[in-house]
């Protein structure tokens, strides 16, 4: 029986990336870069014969249109699709909607790290009656609750429980799945799959539109721990850029 | 119980539309002008509060495409997805990437609209090994066989029996059900939704990119025969245009 394969691929540049806001939750598009980066990736995956089966994608437009457009390039549109709010962004508080360097200088360095970075310490709740908030967004209606913020612990929580269940069985049975998703929850997938600390997953950063991909075999152990990015140079550079974020 | 929908809508302007083609299940894409009408049909969906709780669609781009730009125009992007082949064109045999004038003079006018519009001649089989056979393509690969022509009688008995199956229930249910898909698989749902004859069926031309909406009772019984055109006046333009197809 022959390995699958993990393929996890973080949206392109998103309009709140280029005017570096956190976003979360709210549902920006991509720019036209971020379009660019989504096309690219899917062409990496020809040139490399990874070539998914079938796709997840959270319920966000940046990772749905990266999703549609990598597929697009692959020639892979036509493969079947599952979308599920667990493979969301983090849901990033009081914070979404906020400036990154304008909160930075106002709350300091130590804790806006700690808000982007520690495992277990959320960001302030956003109120349900803000301006960014999804408490009423119809396509969480089915939720028992509707999160107001999330640390990464969090996110693991909601995410690999699911991971495990739908996702990982797929790869087990040698099919090649596509994880179009977001910084923090393929972070969150990263720490189960390579079994981070909760301390060391703080410096892992994910660049944007380049695939990541995991070799597992039918017993569901990765053949290439820490994975494979299918450009490595430009993950490297993508990855630095994530962790400069704050600047100006 | 609340009435679900059906909601129609065939392709935008694909390339061999545009180029007067005969196209089947070769995988074009929209033009410019199909992806307008594709955002245009979102539009139309949200103008008229018919909001989609989930989309199937063919194997093919230009039905892919126009879910995906219709939908993320109604912002319902996020909403669960179905793909299968049942959904897809007719399958136009050994006429596959003719010119449509071109094919008229060559045949004449009666086997022309006989090839198009007769509910059970097929058009001559496509040879394996011929530029736009899908014989070998990997989306089809769980097909017991591969279509090499289609008459519309062979569209209804693939695509009716799933419909039956998968989508009429959601329908009952009180789910609004999006079915991106094409001129002759929307012309076979129609007759049965309709209960057109073998006849009367060639008369029947289904526009591009307009939402058609067929209101259906918990017992699945149509509201509205006939169903409805979210632009009836662009409809009535584009279902005369596809009428006079074979024109240079």
């Amino acid at each position: 029986m022959t390995n699958g394969k993990l393929i996890l691929l973080r949206h392109g540049q998103s309009a709140w990336n280029a005017s570096n806001q956190f976003t979360g939750w709210v549902d920006v598009n991509l720019t036209t870069i971020g379009e660019a980066e989504a096309k690219r990736g899917g062409e990496l995956l020809v040139e490399n014969n990874v070539l998914p089966d079938v796709v997840y994608t959270s319920l966000l437009r940046r990772a749905i249109r990266t999703a549609n457009l990598a597929l697009d390039a692959a020639d892979r549109h036509w493969i079947p699709v599952v979308r599920d709010w667990r493979l969301n962004e983090r849901h990033y508080g009081a914070l979404q909607g906020l400036n990154k360097a304008e909160t930075k200088d106002k709350y300091g360095d130590e804790q806006y790290m700690a808000w982007r970075r520690s495992y277990g310490t959320p960001p302030p709740e956003l109120a349900d009656d803000a301006e960014y908030s999804q408490a009423g967004d119809v396509r969480y209606k089915d939720l028992e609750s509707v999160p107001r913020t999330e640390c990464l612990k969090d996110v693991v929580e909601r995410f690999i429980p699911y991971f495990e269940e739908e996702i990982l069985p797929r790869a087990k049975k040698g099919e090649n799945v596509l994880v179009a998703a977001h910084g923090n929850s393929l972070r969150a997938l990263v720490k189960y799959l390579d079994n981070i600390s909760d301390d060391d997953i703080a410096e892992l950063n994910i660049p944007t539109g380049i695939p990541l991909v995991y070799e597992i075999t039918p017993e569901g152990t990765v053949v290439n721990p820490g994975g494979t990015y299918l450009d490595p140079e430009a993950a490297a550079a993508g990855a630095a850029a994530v962790a400069n974020q704050g600047g100006k």
